[in-house]
């Protein structure tokens, strides 16, 4: 991750909204405190711990907001296993002035406690100031760095619990069920009928000495013994070309093996838009790309479990972000809806599955859980992405563009969040360009022009061709060199000539078409033979360009924002993690900023779906982004032609 | 049903528990009132008609019940779709003294309303004594007669709407699943997947005129256009020897077809504890006795399908009462902890499946309930009966008894309700009878004595042996003939011959045994080819009477209660159906009772399985019960086998 001096956290203070969608304003059916959601109130925090002196912390929430989610949200661990939902009677703070006494409250505490202030901090509603004091922890809560530096306390919805139960008797006849949920205070699970079928066999084989694992809200084995320290889940990022899995160890929530592959739907077509028509054109495509999803999701789960020494038995959860597209197909949901006007999804929050539904050999119970999405184009990979970036949660103004066939754009000010899509078409990813190809072995990523052209090549071997990253440096470098004018127009041999006397005898032609050849066997080489860039593909790439910068452009004057304001542009996708950000600058892909700000945040879908298995609450923060964010529908935007045009060129 | 003079409803007070546990203190989350769940308040109803002078109506229900539950359960209708959940704001009435406004009450009146006292029923607590006006009805709530004179709202599980639906724009690109949903305004379900893949080509090929299907709190299906006339459940009864399906009109609430057949199962014995056994046996068993469960079902639901007219695919639920063996070899349980001390169920509480999982080809997304049940002996079948006969529901003192192999027996004084099972034996059933038969054709079902045998026989064909009524009939009359003593041994010749001449030859011997002779061909048939009752099956029929006996006598000993505090004994199963009332008085199978206090209730567990169908509220009933009654356990009894040995004789 590139440090910069932009990239400090921001502040954490956000919507009420926000908490409301979360489900955090807890319980619910209970009434809203007397507010009208707007304001804060303060909550000064004393931290005690056992071997330091207490330390204190002031935040400021919405009013009606709970303790044990105003200390949450800010980085104050308060002990908890049932995660703030008033079950596990473990979040226990001392508030002053003392709030009303709740049903839990009375059961936990004696009535001395409660006159001095002793409360369950999830059912605390901090509805004015308060002095809160957080007893030492009991149990120090295990955390993970994941997505752009986000700290993620671990709260996986799979938990374990191991228990020792009485044998039942004559005087204790309780169902096996009961027995054992009796023995787990902070969850209460609902079986499946997988668990009640081995439950009596598996209890009186252990001697009721078992562990029960539970899944969200379902509980979905009971395993001979000791078991909690084997607990995994698989995150999926399932993109329209590059597949990933990354396997996580719950326990620490570190991964244990990572796979990707490309997507087996690629004989369909290389991007969306080919897969939803393949779906019209045939009405059994349906069915063969569902099937094709469903095999490279199970293929990568093979490869992670095999790396990680891990029996896919032992993976109880997955979660997936892909774009809108990906994930009808992967449910065998009808994409053509989202492939034409108006752009409809069948739903924006697809429920939670068997894994086994789509194909996934993991434990019987397993379940799949999908990202929401903001639109048609802007999906659950985008989605996982805000997650994965805190751009909720960050109060700097930021804007998130991922690079690719169809561009995502996410725009805040620190109150307000826009997103966009922008059909870039397919030049960052090679096609359309004489010379692309993908950023594979012998393809051109990096361009320096000097005296001479220097190319960074992937996989050291001789240059086939040119990538997106490479695309964007040689056209940055010849706009530069002056090679290229404003308008995307080759210079003259005569100006040439004159500005760039060691690079002119590169401008050439073949056939009609003016190009620039990048590499050449020999200075006499056929340019034909060449890795060259032409004219056509200059061409291309103000059209993706201008695409893109159109988007945040209508983006930026919604909100107000010149390119001055904003504080960090995030590159994502594996595209943006490649692209030289003074070259984005220069051909004006990205806003005028300085390269500092301009931060490759890599791989964000797929740290999402880790977030969202590592943390029950990162997955109801992404649900919670559908509220936040406005989707902006570009395409029938008047003003759209008009920036278009204007963006093609590039910024003198 | 026989009508008796004891037979009005009861009062219908009853605990807060009962409340609680159905979720009816609403919302859930909520604080309770400052109150510890004694004493009552009381709720003075005025209940307005469009037509009609308004009535008055005084109902006092425990504190913190909600208005529109405390209506609900006394028969007073307020409006409402969702059944009292808080979601669509119908049930508008108007409290005084005022209380507090919550945020649906909010968004739902107007300040002046406000301030009258206009509130939502199903929001506001009853903490204290109310006036409440209830506004003429807008919709008039359908209602059907059930169970034991049962009458119920109907307010299934399965809800179906029609909606007309705008077509997206570029304007409004709501997903196809919010557009559906945002339409529902009272109910809020989840998806399944199958509904979502549904969802875009139905909506698309209807013109967005489609009616959503909903059951519980899942969407199952989106069916094109207005379908909203036709919603069909299954009942199904699965009893150990008999099962019994009832195909529901859930508009109606009636009955359109009704079928029944032997389970079968009965290849592996003809009671609970020989399927059981085959498990234990056999590790292939419990897959086959599942599979004839399944196949049973499956084939009353096609027939039950085929009478009504109704396509499979438009019944979206079922509901299952079977006792606890049934139930679990139904969903491929291991039984044997049901069948060995100390009688452990796997669970009480089996979560709904879909049907499909239990083999049933209805609509793709119909869901089975199953029955909760009380203990291993006291199943869900019984917990159907209780919610069938309102065991729960009635202040008056009743001893239910469901007489069979395994006897069930449920005693309630009004406050509390105990129950408990007796091993009764095969004696009712036919078995270990020497002429014993199940009741079919040419079974004596009925047997008076007077100078001559009068027999009934049934299919009115000639008597080919005895079933248990005609056993039961059969030693009462003897005993009150006096050719029986008290001890149930047979007069001796010379004894019968001074009381009853006109009898005495049919007393008479095969080889050793002293038997009585029902039926022959001829006065001097040998009785080893006629219909008789041998010594040997009055004393099984002893046996069978005492365990049951002892069962209630117990549970009477324990609420402190004798025979003539009994208001009602209902006699339950199609066996309890067809017995005599005073012969099972005379040989003291049930309490010394004038006979108008015994009623046969008829296939309870079957009404109470359809009662769930016809209301959720019913449905939660039946999960309450679970709280409300005690199981008590006789097997461990040390007073057990004294009372027993009491309970062998006859009354005198």
């Amino acid at each position: 991750m590139t440090s910069t001096p932009e990239d400090e956290p921001g502040d954490t203070e956000f919507s009420l909204e926000t908490y409301r969608r979360e489900g955090l304003i807890s319980p619910p059916g209970a009434e809203p405190a007397a507010h009208d959601g707007t304001g804060r109130v303060q909550l000064s925090f004393t931290v005690e711990d056992k071997e330091a002196p207490a330390t204190q912390r002031t935040v400021r929430v919405p009013p009606g907001v709970s303790v044990f989610d105003s200390a949450s949200w800010n980085g104050i661990a308060i002990d908890s296993t049932c995660g703030g939902h008033g079950t596990c009677h473990k979040c226990k703070v001392r508030v002053s002035p003392v709030t009303p006494v709740t049903r839990h409250d009375a059961r936990t505490f004696s009535p001395a406690e409660l006159d001095v202030g002793w409360r369950l901090a999830c059912l605390v509603q901090a509805t004015r100031d308060h002095d809160v004091v957080v007893p030492p922890l009991v149990t120090r809560p295990k955390a993970a760095t994941v997505g752009v530096g986000r700290q993620v306390i671990l709260r996986p919805a799979v938990q374990k619990r191991y228990v020792e139960l009485t044998e039942p008797t004559l005087e204790d006849q309780r169902s096996d069920l009961a027995r054992l949920l009796d023995a787990i205070d902070d969850l209460e699970p609902v079986p499946d009928l997988h668990a009640l079928r081995r439950l009596p066999k598996v209890l009186r084989e252990a001697d009721f000495k078992v562990t029960a694992v539970i899944v969200d809200e379902a509980l979905v084995d009971v395993e001979p013994g000791d078991t909690t320290a084997t607990r995994y889940a698989i995150a999926f990022d399932l993109g329209t070309t590059t597949v990933v899995a990354t396997l996580l160890d719950l326990v620490t929530g570190t991964p244990v093996g990572v796979a990707s592959m490309l997507n087996k739907q690629q004989p369909f077509g290389a991007d969306v838009i080919s897969r939803i028509s393949a779906t019209m054109l045939d009405p059994a495509a349906l069915g063969r790309l569902q099937v094709a999803a469903s095999q490279t999701l199970a293929t990568l789960a093979e490869q992670v479990c095999r790396e990680g020494g891990v029996d896919p038995a032992q993976v109880y959860e997955a979660a997936l972000a892909g774009n809108a597209t990906m994930t009808a197909l992967l449910l065998g949901i009808d994409p053509e809806p989202l492939g034409v006007a108006p752009f409809v999804q069948t739903t924006a929050t697809p429920p939670a599955v068997l894994a086994s539904e789509v194909g996934l050999e993991l434990h019987p119970g397993a379940r799949l859980a999908l990202f929401p999405a903001l639109g048609a184009y802007v999906g659950g990979d985008i989605v996982a992405g805000m997650l994965a970036t805190g751009m909720d949660r960050d109060k700097r103004v930021r804007l998130f563009i991922d690079v690719g066939t169809n561009c995502e754009i996410v725009l805040s000010d620190g109150e307000r969040i826009l997103s966009t899509a922008a059909p870039a078409g397919p030049a960052f990813e090679g096609g359309a360009i004489r010379c692309g190809m993908r950023a594979a072995d012998g393809a051109i990523e990096v361009v320096k022009l000097g005296d001479d052209v220097e190319l960074g090549v992937i996989g050291d071997v001789e240059p086939r061709g040119l990538c997106g990253s490479g695309l964007v440096d040689a056209v940055a470098e010849l706009v530069k060199a002056g090679l290229l004018d404003a308008t995307g127009r080759f210079a003259t041999d005569e100006v040439a000539k004159e500005i760039a006397p060691t690079l002119a005898d590169r401008l050439t032609y073949i056939g009609q078409e003016r190009v620039f050849v990048l590499h050449r066997e020999r200075p006499d080489s056929d340019p034909a033979e060449s890795v060259v860039l032409s004219q056509r593909d200059v061409r291309e790439l103000q059209f993706a360009k201008a695409a893109i910068s159109t988007g945040w452009t209508l983006l930026m004057e919604q909100l107000g924002l010149e390119h001055g304001d904003l504080q960090q542009v995030l590159l994502a996708g594996s595209f943006g993690s490649y692209l030289s950000a003074a070259s984005a600058v220069r051909i004006g892909l990205v806003p005028q900023l300085p390269v500092l700000r301009i931060v490759a945040a890599g791989n964000v879908a797929g740290e999402g779906a880790k977030m969202a298995l590592l943390s029950i609450r990162e997955r109801a923060g992404a649900l919670a982004l559908l509220e936040e964010v406005t989707y902006v529908e570009l395409s029938d935007r008047p003003d759209f032609n008009d920036r278009f045009v204007d963006l093609l060129a590039f910024p003198t």
